[in-house]
């Protein structure tokens, strides 16, 4: 009962968000003319300035305490960071003179909630800022608004004069780490926390058992992590000191234990826990393997009592995610026993065996005050409805769960694993297709969305750059007024959001000069292969995999893994030869630029065979390279003759129809994104 | 009598360290074709290669201790890192079969000395690695050898077929970090440790006090870091950890306490100490302060006897700094009763007061165990013999010491706060000039040198960036025999080191495009910036502080802050102009370059007024980028005549005269290094 007046509670809170963030409220055209992200709900702009002073002082007018003051002494530290300039930071000894006021209603929970309000009012004009908001987390959140607002300008630094009215559309903003297929340290789970924290996100998804390794410290069952893990996994005073970082930013962290499936790394140090005999070895290859928990003997469901009732007290959340998903029936199958069970209880499918063991721990998970979430497969009508369903089906599993009666939220569409353009995840939202026709009551149970970040092809020199920056297009999509959708803009504000994450101290750009300078094999020398790997982009989906068997040993270090998922370069590129080909004005701005960037590509073929020829991991890509060049020979030939109003021979495009197809597999696993772009040129010139 | 028998002990280990270092031993031809740095003393170059192989496997056949272990695990681990490999590294089950063999004759001292053996000799062959060593510092040593041995080839990553015998010129070879002018945390402490044992450093000199901040913790006296500090002081904790941290890679940790000036600081807490009445505010300002201890007084002595105590049990090495330096003597004439007391005690001058004060707590520091370091000063007759000298005055102050039988160490020609070329601190030599002449035995108490980070223009973001790359030019000048100086190669190899270090944590490249960004004023927009940026250097010597009154509340921000101290890209500039200048065919392959390096100068300032235009920080800059855009278009004329033959106009380079004289003041305080190769061009013009 507690868990339905939870979602009812919720239900009236979305009501509220709905009626600031309507679109009738919007200053749209102000809005673009702010560098933020996600958008805000509602902003006016003022025409004036208030100037940052070396005193930044701030005052608590409204509900104080620690978390907060650490939150305002953290925005302080990094408005420092980015300006250079040492603030001196310090309460105000009069607070009607603070340079900046906090006007909080109330305290937040002890454990923070969906039915926690997230709006804030931030007011600024050329005396102070002001930021009022019912709860701490709205405080958080507009916080994280001030910062954004902060512009250098010819007399220095200062914040636009600005009246925003903020609230989330969806209570649930979520980012799912997959720390199981490459071990992710504690460390860069805080940096991402705190670039999560700057777009407002709201839970981490901490995927933390797989069949590759079991990442939490256990006291009752030393030989998961002791045995299941390689050493690597979290200290159970490493996950408290996350989980508190974590509330410090407004962000629920929410663990998952996947079981009954995906769950070989526990049976090494606990064989008997599977459905059949071991010993068991952790998994190094990716995909669905057999191993799978026995729900037929007692002694799993007594085992799986202990552990839950250790990690619910360890995780403090009242979420409690137990996967569900891919379960491989192949051990059931093959269990004289198990047979026996299901026939003995009247099961016909595997699915019907998986919802009794579902049952059974949400028996287990109650008892412990926790609401169990799981993957679109624990979906049952037996199961309780206050059970949480993460759909990586889509709209119409979430719809169908949501008319049945079970919250949900959506992850289809948010793999940024997959390589997919910010602009992709941007389109997916989880009130659009078969939820858009859901009544208000059954939409109310949709909770929000999560993007996964899982990690096959990841490590945590990588990790960073495959989250952001498109985790903050994602996460705008989360945030702001469902209206919100120009792409134009996004990509605009995105490359800002880019530049400036790396102030919260995530790794997404720190990390690529120095994976160019492996591929180069020679120290400082970046230049050639910056220019090839600006303008390529790791292949997308599961193409990767299928050119090659990937384990948890294989280096991830070559071109594939440094490149950008989404290259603003390409973008830029794109852009420019689009303007020259559609106006006058453009064309003789833009072709002197492109024609240089074709020059400069055909001849870094030299160089890059050079460097290649004393480095392995650079040889791969040579035929990319010496593509990008034959392209770029063409592009320059196409060029020419749009320049010169000299016609291509005849029959030209056609010998060069190879070079603009796009390739259908390529063992370097990735894609040249300027294929497109300087095959408009060639189509361009070949029509004229 | 024991810290006399120390120093006995250490001539004896420096001549062990000139016979590994006899220049006749060392293979001068194939030292240069290996990027290591500080060059060992000898090498011998193999024909084939030791593939780095997935499994790194260790085996200790010596003394073996987890300190060592904790190293080796470390250097895998960066070998992992740098290469992008996932390497399993473990110990071998059959020692004889280890990838990495360890034979280390002994354990070292519980607290580092100077006396303990840093030789090694590692031997590479095709089939493993083999460090041996008598003590676990040549061991630490050599794993850094091994690293910089780690190189890219055509098949993957190996090291070179190698027999390295190695050991240290000077025993003491050591930074001072200045964590007062403005405080340095703990973290970026511990990235620059790493740093230094990279290149084999083995003192951190920590200059904790000072008029502008106590920076230390102190339990008995807590006044000093509670009211001396702004709250930014490292606890009893963290030191202990960072002296752990060094400790663990074979770096003494040395504190300095400077007294009885420079501490206006102390006396915020407690002005009783002063020569004159408080009250005391911390020192924001720079320079030579009034504020003086009263050595007159027992109280203060008594005050000194508990700090030091704590101290002493706080920092276990045995050398205890007490800096000494610029004593002002203006508190001390003031006051009647230090004049009554000096002409009671028949003193005649300040420094009989101060020799005095030194003699007093000399016996303090002996009654604790610790031998007294300080400034030049400090120097005095009356000064018991195993007092240690560091000398900021230069190898003649240095000599007149060791004549005195006071063992000295070399910081003139090492402030690397004054951004001088490294190649100016590479010329300078502590067994030098007046040094040069001494007796043998009088050699051997010159221990070696430290260059001086002092903090007055430096912070956290900046910090790293002042220290390397030109660190480890001195840090070879220490380590290496004394015939190492081939400026030109070093040059070579600095810079791979430049990239190198980046593996060790140190950020002094990672900072500078986002602080060129800031000065962009606009998020991503860092190549026109970086443009000019790259071609200026930082005013040398004390320049920077006469052209503004700089204190602890000044922003750091400006390309002044950004610019590296030496450019490596003027350097390349400068050879390209040499090249095309001094031989026929460099001129064709270089012109073509330089002609595009001088229009894109020229073009630049347009980017950068427009971006001046909305960023004060930039704005300053403005004159200098015109002035770059000033040069490359006479560099342009000069150009074109050398390549047309078409002789300059009459009287054109007296006209461009005022361009091309070096500024002898400029208020962004940066110098524009083109200069000099740019009036070559014209005067080799002009010439024709």
């Amino acid at each position: 009962m507690m868990h339905r007046n939870r979602v009812r509670c919720a239900l009236l809170a979305a009501v509220f968000c709905a009626v600031l963030s309507a679109p009738g409220l919007s200053a749209a055209p102000t809005q673009a003319s702010l560098d933020l992200m996600p958008l805000p709900a509602n902003i006016v702009l003022g025409t004036g300035w208030l100037a940052l002073k070396p005193e930044f002082s701030f005052a608590f007018t409204g509900y104080k305490d620690p978390r907060l003051e650490r939150a305002v002494r953290r925005a302080a530290d990094r408005i420092a960071a980015r300006t250079g300039i040492p603030l001196a930071i310090a309460a105000a000894a009069d607070p009607s003179q603070a340079f900046l006021q906090i006007d909080c209603g109330a305290a937040g929970l002890p454990v923070q909630t969906f039915e926690e309000d997230e709006s804030y009012v931030l007011t600024i004009d050329a005396s102070r800022a002001v930021l009022r908001a019912p709860n701490p987390l709205g405080i958080l959140r507009g916080l994280e608004t001030l910062q954004q607002l902060l512009a250098l300008g010819p007399d220095g630094v200062h914040f636009p004069e600005v009246d925003i009215k903020d609230a989330p559309r969806f209570r649930w903003r979520g980012l799912l780490i997959d720390v199981c297929r490459h071990w992710i340290p504690a460390e860069v789970i805080k940096r991402n926390l705190d670039a999560m924290a700057a777009v407002k996100l709201n839970v981490l998804h901490w995927h933390l058992s797989e069949d590759q390794g079991f990442r939490v410290e256990s006291k009752k069952y030393p030989r998961l992590h002791g045995m299941g893990s390689d050493g690597l996994y979290y200290t159970q005073e490493e996950i408290r000191a996350i989980i508190d970082y974590a509330r410090d930013r407004g962000i629920r962290v929410i663990p998952e234990f996947d079981m009954p499936g995906h769950s070989t790394a526990w049976f090494v140090g606990y064989p008997e826990l599977a459905s059949a005999p071991g010993p068991y070895e952790i998994e190094r290859h990716y995909g669905v393997f057999k191993p799978t928990m026995d729900p037929t003997r007692e002694e799993t469901f007594k085992f799986l009592d202990g552990f839950i009732g250790e990690m619910a007290r360890l995780f403090p959340d009242p979420l409690f995610h137990i996967g569900g998903d891919e379960v491989e029936g192949h051990q059931w199958e093959e269990s004289p026993s198990i047979k026996a069970f299901k026939t003995a209880h009247g099961m016909k499918t595997n699915e019907d065996l998986q919802a009794y063991f579902n049952k059974r721990i949400q028996v287990i998970l109650k008892k412990n005050g926790k609401r169990m979430v799981g993957w679109d497969e624990i979906l049952h009508e037996d199961l309780p409805r206050d059970t949480v369903v993460q759909s990586w089906r889509g709209q119409e599993s979430l719809a169908r769960a949501a008319k049945q009666g079970f919250a949900g939220i959506l992850s289809n569409g948010y793999y940024i694993d997959l390589m997919y353009s910010a602009a992709a995840h941007y389109a997916v939202d989880p009130l659009e297709k078969e939820a858009a026709s859901l009544s208000e009551a059954e939409k109310a149970l949709i909770l929000g969305g999560e993007a996964c970040m899982w990690a096959e092809l990841i490590n945590p020199e990588t990790v960073d750059s495959r989250i952001w920056p498109r985790m903050a297009a994602i996460a705008e999509r989360f945030w702001s007024p469902q209206e919100t959708k120009d792409v134009a803009d996004m990509y605009r504000r995105l490359e800002i959001m880019n530049s400036r994450l790396d102030w919260t101290g995530a790794t997404h750009n720190l990390s690529y000069p120095k994976m160019l300078e492996r591929l180069a094999g020679k120290e400082g020398a970046i230049e050639a292969v910056k220019l090839l790997a600006d303008f390529v982009e790791p292949l997308r989906g599961y193409s990767r995999h299928d050119s090659r068997e990937y384990s948890q040993t294989t280096p991830l270090n070559r071109m594939a893994d440094a490149a950008r998922p989404e290259s603003f370069a390409v973008r830029a590129f794109a852009g420019m030869v689009d303007g020259m080909l559609s106006d006058a004005p453009a064309f003789s701005r833009n072709r002197r630029e492109i024609r240089h960037r074709l020059m400069t590509w055909k001849a870094n073929h030299e160089s890059i065979k050079a460097l290649a020829a004393n480095s392995a991991l650079l040889a791969e890509v040579l035929p990319l390279s010496e593509r990008l060049a034959a392209l770029a020979d063409a592009g320059l030939t196409a060029l020419q003759s749009l320049e010169s109003g000299q016609p291509l021979p005849n029959g030209w495009l056609e010998e060069k129809a190879a070079l603009f197809q796009a390739l259908e597999k390529a063992p370097y696993e990735l894609e040249l994104m300027v294929v497109e772009p300087i095959r408009k040129i060639a189509e361009a010139a070949q029509k004229r």
